[in-house]
């Protein structure tokens, strides 16, 4: 049974353990400083298919795959499945997942997907829904790019607040028992507007987002940033980094360098020319499947905040001229609880 | 608590009660059969706004604020808020949103989003995540129309099985305690491909998807059709309406006439030129905002089965030869429990 803390902040009575997980990735996040974490490594970006679309979707359901054999799980022994993406129509996931026999919920968080479907999973589990349920997501550069951008072929221009949409996946799986590190806490975004139009300029437009759902966390919960050994947003970049950290600092709360982004990472901002650092669905699921719970069970870090950023927006929205709002929902993983 | 009866069924231990619905409409809706049931028709395709987007924007907003005033509800009384919808990146739905101080998940489930989300909403609240949700979502012919097909200008012909993507929004808000109609069992779908690629024959492609879901409804809870005093389905036209007669008659079960769908209902299917009737989310959400909830509060019927069937496609999908898998959720609503 779910507990109350406050506005956006939920406790779950018995806390889901984390059983499986995965992180997949395309070539040049191979080549970045997490290389060494992922589950596999596509030196194809085509991963064997015919269309980026389609390789999207392959490597999502290679990634769950993975997550479902460290589980010691057949696709069947899950209960649900929380999974979405970029894509138009969330064509990747649900392509991804449409031989596998089990209930499916499509979700749409943009790059908040990984922490909202991971949350959900943990709801429905500690609700008394399902034993096991499963969080998934992925991103590809080349489809992300021809659908949100250009065509590669055209060579844009990038300008420096861009990011590089991440070539991943990540898969989570929880239970109602088990050994993994457990999810303890679960605080929903409420979407923030701070006018910000530059579709080049995603960190700017998250940041107040992230900055109102960890101030909600930590009021609710009542722990401050210190009670974490690490606390992840999903894909801010370094300027969204930054200006998270100028927001709370305004509040005389200072996040050190126990707060990281995902987005910063995944890649070597100085030789690998990805602009600000990564993005995408793929981004925060991928450093989370590949890296952060292979940490945390490895006792690296005990108490983890996961805090994946979104931007809500399409192509037709900006062109239109509206502006970007943003949403982020946190996670809170602990071992030993 | 949730209760599980089976792989895809779970029972809700304190049935949450419906407090408050609505359903808006577009013109052409307005005159169709259901005319007299919607909270608001609108004569302008744009809503007052510049463009069909925003306009659908404009419509699911306009819907969810009925409903909270129905329900005697400020939106800042909601602890959760599920809502998705059928353009790229579900911006209308988050558009909509953005400045409501709710917590939102977004999700995606094609047409199938109100049934997905009434059952995500019924699950946090049995759960003990939340006292109050909503489910929204909502759907326009034109922004379909350009996003899916044609430019309207270009005035393209459509096939006779062909469906007409409803203008229309849908809302409904529940609680953990009340004296509405009350969520008592969520079937999950499971994604189902049979191998349809015709995108103007949508019913066929999801009609499967029902039948699997409402066989499993009725194997894992025990009852029959003859339960329900009205079963729903979504938007599977009168093909897929024919269709999934059929495919329970082969299995020797019979759904008379107590079995409708939404999208034959809207319309006036010899007079309205919509092909096979209704699709899109807006399609069952506003029958269910609309006309269903409304009857079932004057007592019309006592026990309902809303089953809403999604498409998960892509015109990037479709182009690239995939084929349409479908899926479908049912939520079962009763009165007097």
């Amino acid at each position: 049974m779910g507990i109350r803390l406050g506005r956006q902040t939920v406790m779950l009575s018995t806390p889901p353990a984390v059983i499986g997980y995965a992180g997949v990735v395309g070539q040049k996040e191979g080549e970045g400083p997490l290389k060494g974490c992922f589950d596999y490594i596509s030196d194809d970006s085509y991963f064997g298919e015919k269309s980026w679309e389609k390789a999207e979707s392959h490597m999502i359901r290679q990634c769950f795959q993975i997550a479902c054999g460290k589980a010691g799980l057949a696709p069947e022994g899950l209960d649900y499945i929380f999974s979405g993406d970029l894509l138009n129509q969330c064509v990747s996931s649900a392509f991804a997942m449409k031989d596998c026999k089990a209930p499916y919920m499509g979700v749409y968080g943009a790059c908040s997907t990984m922490a909202e479907s991971l949350g959900l999973a943990a709801m429905v589990i500690d609700g008394g829904f399902a034993a096991k349920a499963c969080a998934l997501t992925g991103s590809h550069f080349c489809s992300a790019e021809r659908q949100f951008r250009f065509p590669l072929e055209y060579g844009g221009q990038r300008t420096p607040t861009a990011q590089w949409t991440v070539t991943g996946a990540g898969a989570v799986i929880l239970a109602a028992g088990g050994q993994g590190p457990k999810i303890t806490h679960v605080t929903t975004g409420m979407i923030v507007d701070a006018g910000i139009k530059d579709a080049n300029s995603m960190g700017s437009a998250m940041a107040p987002a992230a900055y109102e759902t960890l101030k909600a966390h930590f009021t609710e919960t009542g722990r401050s940033p210190n009670y974490y050994d690490a606390i992840f947003t999903g894909d801010l970049g370094a300027q969204g980094h930054d200006i998270l950290q100028a927001l709370f600092r305004a509040d005389g709360v200072e996040l050190d360098a126990r707060y990281m982004d995902c987005g910063v990472l995944m890649f070597d901002l100085n030789t690998q020319n990805v602009g600000c650092g990564g993005s995408g669905c793929g981004c925060c699921a991928s450093v989370l499947g590949g890296h952060i719970l292979e940490a945390m069970n490895k006792g690296v870090w005990q108490r983890v905040l996961v805090a994946a950023t979104g931007a809500l927006m399409s192509p037709t929205s900006s062109q239109q001229g509206d502006s970007i709002p943003g949403i982020c929902h946190a996670v809170a993983i602990e071992s030993g609880v």
